[in-house]
């Protein structure tokens, strides 16, 4: 329990009106994106790096749990307070500081939208390629501590690629600045990239030096479908292997195909079981050369239809199918698990086919979409209800999923983190000795545990 | 010392023609590329992580100090020996394991030479960008335990960027295989950035997964002759601006182009004061009005000498007078100081002044070089002599150096890395809060110190 003293504490550092405890505002930020909830005891919206270091002091002696938190976007339960004390909200400290046209650099704090961030850079010709699915609503901030990914890190990379510096506020108090406005620096050990990805467990990102590139010239998208999972996979061995990187290459399966179908009623072919969504971008000449060749390979693989887009609308019209994926999932069964592991993109058909015969093992609906390019699987188990049986079934597939990945040199999660839903699975990917160096790392930054505890370690 | 029954017993581990301690050998393992020397008390030459664990093990209950060594071509002290202790060189672990063309992946032991390595995958059709200048003689190993950039990077990123997973061996004699061969992987804290960097003091790597891209389909050279530096450095300016970034973008000073005419009779215009080497890479058609639009821009910027390169013999040429540049100085002055700070880009020009005015109040002559594009600057001090008032005269010219660039944004190492060179300025660079966090987590890898000691950090 957080003591009124305390309150009174954090109410005068922060402003009355940055501090909530009504019920009502709590039960607000006890979501993320997954279907489960904790409540906070209190939501707080610092606006300085040293209000929140004021804050952090004081949670520290204390012992209360902090929980940073952007959007609340997260699939992996992350930016839950799953131990109550604070939900610390991101969302008020959202100004772009600087967009530095000669350096190719931005300065933002953490709580920006990703992809408002993306269009504002774009007007100045410049390109920010990260691009989760819940960009529209997700933040740079908690982007960088989940390292998000998105259909164009095949190409470009991932959050972490794009994230040359940090100003942190460390679970002690102390405001440290990392990295730097270069792209160079080896300066010590890489605490930059040793913050990325920890998921708000080893300090509170409060502003991110982003590294931008010139935006590619044109793009041509199409989409492909087959009537095999094999055919459209050996396409995408055959583009990769023309030397082609598309800048996008997503698929969906016939349950996915089936469901976007009926959701939006694109006119997607029925009888297809595999669907392929591509975009090749750069200099326009380049672009036109590379999707014939892609057009060549798909025929050569018996594909049924290839249309691409040649108006924005149609570009559109073809993204509609893949954005469509998740709400129309949603639909056929709001209590869906929404997976993301991953495993080398060769080995994507092999791993299709090992969901399908989980799906018949344990009388799960499975829907197969996700990254291609990158091998990066967003299958979803669709659970008819929550009753003890079925649980324990999603529980064991997954539990054999992801031993499957593992022995596949894949990984349990590509995009999402561990957050609170994997961290019991941790073990099934690192060894001992690995998640040992991990929570030793962990108690360097954070010696009372109190940031984001519970998260990605089981204790 | 090292004793004779533990000699006897790492002979026992690793066959007594992969251990070296006559007085001769040792020498040859006492340099590495700066003109420092520390020699060992055994060199030895480890053919597999398990007798690498064995020997850590011991090490670390003898507490021998133990310094990892790839081709020997640092330039911040960071494989040499300065403690005594164990040279463990692993040239002999040179194999490439596996070029997985599916996946556009490698897998490589750490002895392989770095050029070696690129010129198998480019015949290939595929890419591996990372080029220090060193590679040549340089190991993917090094490259990885320093971070290793090269011109290459402005476009492409450094050697981080290109690692997916490793194989390292603590310390304390445990192997771990962090990453995998996937590009998107979110599992627990980012091991593998934080040993990329770490410059051997955390851990041996003994093998490493890269990630190779497409080769680009072609290239187009070009140098440029400018009569001052700025208006050089606004054609870099400008060429950004137009949304182009060149796969290189080197520069010289008016000292380096003399040295190098003087060196290697090229035939640079003399009246320069400021060099470009530029290149451009991708599609063909895209290469062509890249390179034209650059040419315009130097133009513009009153260039005195446009040549681009139309056969491979004239693109051997332009790249001749870069590489000259190294050797050139060296000639003029075997006891120089290859420096390696990076600013943002935009400010590169500022600090070229800034090295002019440090030249004439410390009396030093100072040749500026280096990559243009991501503003990292090898600036070389060359001395006259070794008398204390020349080394003081250095150090105080460096000192200001240093203090300009933190002032300026930048990085005291962007390429070469600390070593035990710049383990005493480290402090300019980090708060002090930094440092005792780097500190602690060298403790929790290398409890008892033994690996690399002495290294970045001063203690």
């Amino acid at each position: 329990m957080i003591s009124k003293t305390v309150k009174n504490k954090l109410r005068a550092i922060l402003g009355k009106e940055n501090l909530l405890d009504e019920k009502e505002d709590l039960i607000c930020y006890s979501y993320d994106a997954t279907t489960f909830q904790f409540k906070p005891e209190l939501v707080i919206f610092p606006k300085t790096p040293e209000q929140i270091s004021e804050i952090l002091k004081i949670a520290n002696q204390e012992k209360i749990p902090v929980v940073p938190r952007g959007g609340g976007t997260g699939l992996s339960g992350g930016s839950i307070p799953i131990l109550g004390g604070m939900a610390l909200v991101l969302t008020r400290m959202n100004k772009i500081l600087e967009i530095d046209q000669e350096n190719l650099t931005a300065l933002v704090e953490p709580g920006v939208i990703t992809e408002e961030f993306k269009i504002i850079v774009e007007k100045l010709g410049l390109f920010y390629p990260p691009d989760p699915a819940s960009m529209k609503m997700s933040t740079l901030g908690g982007n960088a501590a989940e390292c998000a990914g998105g259909p164009h890190c095949l190409k470009y990379g991932v959050t972490r690629d794009y994230v040359l510096g940090l100003e942190v506020v460390l679970p002690t108090g102390e405001i440290i600045k990392i990295g730097s406005k270069v792209i160079k620096n080896v300066t010590g050990y890489d605490l930059t990239r040793l913050i990325i990805g920890s998921e708000g467990t080893l300090g509170v990102i409060t502003k991110i030096i982003l590294k931008l590139i010139p935006l590619p010239e044109n793009f041509k998208t199409a989409i492909a479908s087959f009537f095999t999972m094999e055919d459209a996979a050996k396409c995408v061995s055959k583009i990769i292997q023309a030397r082609i990187l598309p800048s996008t290459l997503e698929f969906m399966d016939h349950f996915s195909i089936k469901a976007v179908e009926e959701y939006s009623h694109l006119g997607l072919p029925q009888e297809a079981h595999a669907l392929l969504l591509i975009e090749v971008d750069g200099e326009d000449t380049a672009t036109k050369i590379q999707l014939n060749k892609i057009k060549e390979i798909c025929k050569e693989e018996n594909v049924i239809e290839f249309k691409s887009a040649s108006t924005f609308e149609e570009r559109e019209k073809i993204w509609e199918a893949r954005r469509a994926v998740s709400p129309a999932l949603g639909k056929i069964s709001p209590l869906r698990l929404n997976e993301d592991v991953v495993v080398p993109r060769n080995k994507l058909t092999e791993l299709i086919k090992e969901t399908q015969s989980i799906s018949k093992q344990y009388n799960l609906e499975i829907a197969n979409f996700g990254h291609a390019g990158d091998g990066n699987l967003h299958l979803n188990i669709l659970l008819k209800s929550r009753t003890p049986q079925v649980m324990k079934n999603a529980e064991e597939a997954l539990n054999a999923l992801y031993l499957k990945v593992i022995q596949m040199q894949g990984a349990i999660s590509g995009e999402h983190g561990i957050g609170f839903l994997k961290s019991k699975y941790l073990s099934y990917a690192l060894k001992e000795e690995q998640i040992l160096l991990m929570k030793k790392i962990k108690t360097i930054f954070d010696p009372n545990n109190i940031l984001n505890p519970g998260k990605i370690f089981v204790d």
